[in-house]
């Protein structure tokens, strides 16, 4: 069962797909689609949706990072079976989601005085907003969303991360709750060792490269 | 078991909910907010995020309407037990979102003269894009997203309802097998009952209403 993942050359959306992968210990092809290389319209075209990332399973196609996470997350401790914490969990990625939503237009401002002025209000008012109830939430329930590891604490990460790696800070050392997730799932075999051999990602190589485009 | 639903007195992400609570003929508190009274800070801040809908049950509350429409969905036909079949239906319902996030910043523009060039857009690039692949999915899984009637297509319904009602138009007409899955659902038990109940929902009397604020 050939398991192929494509994705941009980058954390964000299609980074906590790798994570579960690695530590739920499955083989796949990471294929990697460096940004500077976008839109690739050849590729593009193919995708039911024109986006990344993309997951192939015996000539079987499925597009939407939530959908794929949760699937190659099937079967496994990932998942849980009370459909209450199953709700939960769902529930608290979405609201994930939707403070992400909040980021993307910053990251794509193209003026840069306007950005400045963009990313300073993410800090003051739409960080604390979100993570302080992401905080609440995972105090509330044990340090995870609904009570133990679940795929939706992956996607936090992925999402985190991708934040981080814009904003050039770490967002979740205020939140101790988030702090101590954070810590947890990138030392989880499999993770651990992936970390490691992909090295950091680095933003202003990243943007050298789109820039030349 | 006494549920509760809050949402708004109109269509939009709370709607499809409300579809499959009547179709699975579950009783529930049918709790709906006047847009003109929103935001109301006093509720507004119970709310986990914010926002709205929220389902309670047994003095639980979750957020997050997906999370809701799937979690009362449970148990029931309307949730693939094949898990690429499950997996087919999140993607479609995320492209489906993806979808709606082009067409909340258009109906939230202040500017008319800005509005109405956007919504010609819509028409002719957005809905084009994505509904043409809408229709060729259902047609390619005899109707639906997945071989059979799912949670994921009552969402499909809610967000083409909610469009329709801000552009004056129906959208479905040009798209066959888009235009039948409508009709289908409209017409199931339960569901056909509570439209004629509930009667039509009006956006002019709504942003009149807003309007007066």
């Amino acid at each position: 069962m050939p398991k192929k993942l494509t994705y941009f050359n980058i954390n964000g959306l299609g980074e906590p797909i790798r994570y579960i992968l690695h530590y739920t210990k499955q083989e796949f092809e990471d294929n990697r689609i460096e940004l500077g290389n976008w839109p690739d319209l050849k590729l593009k075209e193919k995708l039911p949706f024109g986006q990344l990332p993309v997951y192939e399973e015996d000539g079987r196609v499925l597009c939407q990072s939530l959908a794929i996470a949760k699937y190659v997350a099937r079967g496994t401790d990932l998942i849980p079976s009370d459909p209450w914490k199953y709700a939960q969990v769902e529930s608290a990625v979405y609201s994930v989601l939707d403070y992400w939503k909040n980021v993307t237009p910053v990251v794509q401002e193209k003026d840069q005085a306007k950005q400045k002025e963009l990313v300073e209000k993410l800090h003051t008012e739409t960080i604390e907003y979100y993570f302080s109830r992401f905080n609440n939430l995972l105090k509330e329930n044990g340090g995870y969303f609904s009570g133990k590891l679940s795929w939706g604490e992956f996607i936090l990460l992925g999402i985190i991360e991708a934040g981080n790696l814009f904003l050039g800070t770490n967002v979740e050392k205020k939140y101790p709750a988030i702090d101590a997730l954070v810590k947890e799932i990138r030392s989880l075999p499999g993770v651990k060792e992936y970390i490691v051999a992909r090295g950091p990602y680095d933003f202003e190589e990243i943007k050298a490269r789109m820039n030349k485009q």
